[in-house]
């Protein structure tokens, strides 16, 4: 029950939270709060140059460290981008990567890095559009205000700009950002270090693991001119010191309402474990075939690892006590906030019939239209040609939300960069979601039955990924081109299969969009403006991978009597090598060894609240310098998708100290060290 | 909610069950109600004949159905078997098996047919052990009495005796079998019909999956001779006609308490799936490495498949609204009725309590005594080798229970049976299972930190399948046979790993039988006998893989608006054949499709209340014939496991038409079909 505490006074009461929690839209920052409690004063201006040095990676945060686009983030949010330039017989994931200059720096041709540069308050717009109609109808009108609205800014600004809903519907913003669409890759330590401890120390502190690279934005083919960055303080910060962390958290869901998280517990974190833990042994056992096996499968295989440890936790803290009677605590008192309001009617109540349509739609919605049941990158691209050629033809109001004129050249990127497809991989991913397809709807389900009638999930796979030609970019780049009518003539297997489903899978996805979404975003805007009415905007809104600032401090935690210390350091590591994969340290660091200072801080805990997305995140001091490189956080982390445990959630930074000396004295990019401000 | 009413009915009214609920012991069968509800007499003659005629095998049930010891249970039953007496290079899994005639009947090693001869109430005995003890004590002196109870019934007997816990510690019983352990295999089809349908079609009706096969007992080298045995009707039973099932339901948790059960929803059946899931993908991507491959992983796969789909429902089950707040509602009524009995106490918070230290030690519990982190059939032999050796130097009753001298001679017969032992498949568990036990214990565990100091789980597992020689039974039988000086001598590394982790392993089982098991029997005596005073024996017992009757009618039931017929037929199972495994048919039924009926029943749908474990328990009328061969259930059954939904819980039979074509027309068994009475 202590874990009660922080998340009922964030909830119900309207003084500032006693924690360091909250992650703060940078509109909304309690500066106040800081001054009153650390001294330190956080201006306008301090907040304007965080802003403008923040980038927004398609999967993560980082941030610009010099003036030539040098941007700083994590080597897991650079991994795709590694996998990207890899091939059967190279892997940069496990060799990494060291530029020999600035014609050196390889494209990462599905990265792009945003930057916000002014949010607008359209909340009211929004409310116009939605007043007065019916739930089903409200939930069209706002998403084709929307798309109005970001088409408008477009136009206006010559910015990206992307809606956002705060507060779960409280709030609607346009997030106007300066996109640069060519990044590149400028250094990667291998694997064998950056994830040192690999799966089995993910989310545990201490920790010793690498996690940095470094890439460069590029403008019109030269090295964007970024006046805006953040320069780095080597030594560290101290222990108690105050730090912040600006980034963009992915996802929370602390204002979700209890049936909504007994409906994540009991169908979608289940479901999806099930089903990944199945992959996992596929993967592991494939990467067990060869050594072009296991290269082709380490970047997936880390990755699903992350998703299977994350969601392991967050229904472990959804089985704990405490959490959800503090759901009904809370809702409780916000009820009562709103007695005697008979227009207000019961939000909860309406929500909770929501879920209940949803645990019956969850699987055909899954497997159909969230293609569960259609695991290929070819799939993937099939399914982006079919629906880009349908939508394109339609006004830009009235297309799917993920198809309007604002998303489609960032659509374009994903769909036409030359990243490698294995067809072996392909065979493997398919055939298994197939399969699980057929378990799961059952194998009289009309499309399981049409599909596989004559065939096992094995023989289909492999007669779709031999004959789809998907995997060449320039064959997605004339259907791209071709539109409607290539789609029409294309007898491309992958195609074919994309188009044959499409219609189940609309169906579905109307029937949710209608009987499961638009009831509960109806519920939640009242239930949002009941929490602004008794609570101001003394609470903060709920992740949505957009930017955030949050405050803490240098600090460990008491695990189970047993104090943790805040910093580690690099003798551990070597003491903890096992030789071993993931516990094996590289050549270039064992070959330096006796020139490395075993003293140097390695890793630091702070009590910064923060999520994934915020991975690549500066941890910066009160002077406005980088001070760390968030990573990840300690295992009761996770459970800060829920609620914030002041006591134990611990987010996870790599100290400047290590990577000074992997610069310096292992990687010997001297260039890069000169561009940072180092001798 | 209208799942709440059997459950309650049983639990809390003192009037038999109206639905046609549950698993009796013959000693207490509701022959009464039977005569009202439905005007048939089940006499003693009646039900000591179906008793004798019963067989329990090592984990299923089956019936004798001629006098010269045929048995008739089902092909998964027989998996196993076949898989023991397979190779690489030859599956009798795939192949199926014909006898050719008495000489030609194989051994099925470790497989056992016991035939329950007496039951004798020792519950004054078991008391008397533990008067005035604490809890742990009393744990200890009342498993020391049980064995006592054994040996001194074994003697007297001659027979093999087991103690039984009836109503979870209400009743101790000794029950007393006639052991047949020469079990030999007579015929199975091959599996693409025998298991028609496969994982998707596991617990699902309609169905057409031909599970059956016949094995036979031997006694001194002989056809055993059993003058009890029960006919079959080949023409099966009609719609709503009146079943009976005689069998061994394996385990239960109908009046486990509302923490315990919580206590699987969130601990142990997710950690199970999230293990086995992976396990499951690891096999199906090991088996496409090649024909031998796919040939010795079929029947573990087969047989984790259906753990999967089983523990998936459980816990649907354990989400569905209504079972918990129907134990709630239970527990209350219960406790109202010893209201103002001081002494009672609150055995309901005793257990509450326990569960909580069980929550504790699950993981060290899992991963080191139940040896989940070392999963090989080799080191299972290896922990039953160091531990007999250990515990038969002890007196009889203070050894481990599962090592007295009543149980020695079955796990003797297990570890020296010459089941052929796959390195492949014995390095791919290995080191999934380590690699979990380091992924959930921790790589800072001491016992993980030992094990994996300069190792990968790879290597390790590696290195422990090379060297041991544990795979040779004559090795085996030497170590058996030299009791504790051949493994104290022994340098085979699976059996100097067994003794390392022993220490480790021991201490968690003792301090989780002393601070979980101790308390939660204690409390659940007491709840026993509060259930007993207030409602008498018109309660039935908890599954214990122990002798039951239940009652029942053909019948379908009606699945979301549709109806579902409680018979299938023949031409359906042609239908629905796509050529591809799981709906494949052979060719031995192909070839003679012409000559075959088309409309011949396959499958029966009952009321009957069974879970795993009745599988190939007799389907049997009111004059005592075998009309169905139980093999399954539909998906609601699953979760009997925690209740009887009588409206949809439906137990699976194969028809005796389907298998009197089946002997007659496609594997032409005219020696078998003779001794079944046909012509």
């Amino acid at each position: 029950m202590r874990k009660l505490l922080p998340a009922l006074i964030a909830l119900v009461v309207t003084v500032p939270a006693l924690a360091d929690e909250g992650m703060w839209t940078f509109d909304n920052f309690p500066a106040a709060t800081v001054r009153e409690k650390y001294g330190a004063t956080i201006d306008g201006a301090w907040l304007d140059r965080v802003r403008q040095s923040t980038i927004r990676l398609s999967n993560c945060t980082a941030s610009f460290v010099s003036s030539s686009g040098l941007i700083l983030t994590n080597h897991h949010c650079v991994e795709s981008c590694l996998a990207g330039l890899s091939s059967r017989e190279r892997s940069l994931v496990q060799a990494g990567f060291v530029s020999r200059g600035r014609d050196d720096e390889p494209r990462c041709t599905t990265q792009v890095a945003d930057v916000l540069q002014a949010m607008e308050n359209v909340t009211a717009s929004v409310a116009a559009a939605v007043a007065g109609l019916g739930e089903a109808a409200a939930n069209e009108a706002r998403k084709k205000r929307l798309t109005e609205l970001e088409q408008a800014c477009e136009k206006a600004s010559r910015l990206k700009c992307e809606s956002v809903t705060l507060y779960q519907g409280g709030q609607y913003f346009l997030y106007k950002y300066r996109r640069y669409d060519d990044v590149r890759l400028v250094l990667a330590p291998e694997a064998d270090i950056a994830s040192f401890g690999g799966d089995p120390d993910n989310f545990q502190f201490p920790r010793w693991s690498l996690d940095f690279s470094l890439l460069r934005a590029y403008e019109n083919g030269k090295p964007a001119k970024t006046p805006a960055f953040l320069p780095i303080r080597f030594n560290g910060p101290g222990a108690g010191e105050l730090v912040f962390v600006s980034g963009h958290p992915g996802s929370t869901a602390r204002l979700d309402t209890r049936a909504e998280l007994e409906s994540q517990r009991d169908i979608a974190w289940t479901n999806w474990l099930l089903r990944y833990s199945e992959l996992r042994g596929r993967y592991i056992e494939f990467g067990k075939t060869g050594d072009a096996a296991a290269r082709i499968v380490e970047e997936p295989l880390n990755s699903l690892e992350n998703g299977i440890k994350v969601r392991r936790k967050l229904l472990d803290t959804l089985h704990e006590n405490g959490l959800l009677e503090s759901k009904t605590a809370a809702e409780q008192a916000l009820r009562a906030s709103v007695a005697g309001d008979a227009a207000f009617g019961d939000p909860w109540a309406d929500i909770a019939r929501a879920t209940t349509i949803e645990r019956e739609l969850y699987l055909p919605y899954l497997y159909l239209e969230a293609a569960a049941g259609f695991n290929s990158a070819t799939f993937r691209h099939a399914r982006a040609l079919v629906r880009a050629a349908a939508e394109r033809a339609k006004p830009n109001a009235g297309r799917l939300r993920e198809y309007t004129d604002a998303a489609l050249p960032r659509l374009a990127q994903q769909v036409l960069a030359p990243i490698p497809v294995y067809p072996e991989l392909e065979n493997l991913t398919l055939s298994f979601s197939l399969e699980r397809m057929r378990e799961w709807l059952g194998p009289d389900h009309p499309v399981v039955r049409r599909l596989l009638a004559r065939d096992s999930p094995d023989t289909l796979a492999a007669r779709l990924v031999a004959g789809t030609r998907l995997g060449d970019p320039a064959v997605r780049q004339a259907l791209w081109d071709g539109g409607a009518a290539a789609i029409a003539a294309s007898s491309d297997p992958m195609i074919r299969l994309a188009l044959e489903i499409d219609g189940p899978a609309r169906a579905v996805r109307k029937q949710y969009e209608d009987e499961v979404e638009a009831p509960i975003d109806a519920a939640k805007e009242k239930i949002a403006a009941a929490r602004f009415k008794a609570y101001g905007t003394n609470v903060y809104p709920d992740a949505t991978f957009t930017l955030r600032l949050n405050f803490g401090t240098v600090a460990g935690w008491n695990e189970n009597g047993r104090e943790i210390a805040p910093i580690t350091h690099l003798a551990t590591a070597f003491e903890r090598a096992t030789g071993s994969e993931p516990f094996r340290i590289p050549d270039s660091w064992q070959k330096v060894r006796d020139t490395l200072d075993m003293q140097t801080p390695f890793c630091i805990s702070t009590t910064s609240d923060i999520v994934g997305g915020n991975s690549g995140s500066p941890l910066i001091d009160a002077q406005g310098r980088i001070v760390g490189l968030m990573f990840d956080g300690n295992i009761h982390s996770i459970s800060g998708n829920y609620w914030f445990d002041a006591e134990k959630n611990r987010a996870t930074a790599l100290h400047p100290a290590i990577i000074r000396v992997a610069l310096e004295k292992v990687y010997r990019a001297d260039a890069v060290l000169r561009e940072l401000g180092v001798r």
